[in-house]
């Protein structure tokens, strides 16, 4: 993930001198870093929230409806309808960990698998970075396996209208909006191909 | 932003016993919340990361060109490029609070100025709302009045050549890939009508 928009130009670039933890925080960590700038000398902290990489799954069955999940979520304390996603485990790369996540939320599963995109949550106070995934030809095949606190209710649906949804502001998980960002040239080739 | 994708249907609603501060991290703070299972009657704690309305900004000159923002990020540890953006302040709306961010980090301003979407950073630990502005017709006018620590470099850049770029990967910022998803759909009325 560098690029040519990660040059720094004229910019300082500032030197960390100490990472400590600030707060634990169960599915992630909040650090202090304390840094120093390179012309100015001058220190300051900076309070960094870290997590095990993230990934989120577009499900696309074979009659290319989406499967979605509406669940209860404890930062908005308000329903939400998304895509399946969670925290990549171990050594687990992005796209085995959205297919497990797929499994264990919804049931559905599919064998044609890729990354589409990645994103930075947010560059200014997280480090990691969310893995966006699509998954072809899911069906539903396997037994749910919800994580201790998880209850969700597994919906399909068109892809057109969850665009329409998300545009009109009936998904505002910025992360999903991301993955569906990614996913809109794949789906214009689907559609032109006329598969 | 409620809307029918948020009804319940037949999925609990936690209840909040407790908010209490776990952790304060100056630009955002992080509370243990205590639910009880309105089924099950069991009780867990959650973390919640708080913060002020955060804004960023689609800002067009009269010439169709982007303004984009470069920075050192202190949760990545890399340089960003992105779309201009930070925290309202108190009372201020999230139109004034854009056109505000814009103007202090770029030195560009302009009166065209309306929000195009709004979006939940991540509503399973955060409470907050990114609203996505879009100012068209800005010109430099103003001295620029970083923050702090903020040190920027201003880049102009062609929009169809933005949106290249974040698909290939040179933009990572979740929330800046939100406000190009919501503002394609305008770019392309404004192309067709060929202004």
């Amino acid at each position: 993930m560098r690029s040519m928009a990660e040059e720094s130009g004229s910019l300082p670039q500032w030197e960390v001198l100490r990472r400590e933890l600030h707060a634990d925080c169960r599915v992630f960590s909040v650090f202090r870093h304390t840094c120093r700038h390179p012309v100015r000398g001058s220190e300051a902290d900076f309070f960094v929230m870290r997590s095990s990489p993230w990934v989120n799954v577009i499900a696309l069955t074979p009659e290319r409806q989406m499967v979605l999940v509406r669940q209860y979520r404890f930062g908005t304390e308000r329903f939400s309808l998304e895509i399946p996603g969670g925290m990549a485990d171990g050594a687990e790369n992005p796209v085995e960990a959205g297919v497990r996540e797929l499994r264990e939320e919804t049931g559905y599963a599919g064998s044609r698998a890729r990354e589409i995109g990645a994103v930075h949550p947010n560059p200014a106070i997280q480090s990691n970075v969310c893995h966006l995934i699509l998954v072809e030809g899911v069906r539903l095949e396997a037994e749910l396996s919800w994580d201790g606190h998880e209850e969700l209710e597994t919906v399909l649906m068109d892809v057109d209208d969850v665009l329409a949804l998300a545009r009109g502001g009936g998904i505002t998980h910025a992360l999903v909006l991301d993955a569906l960002f990614f996913f809109l040239p794949y789906w214009e080739e689907l559609k032109n191909r006329g598969e």
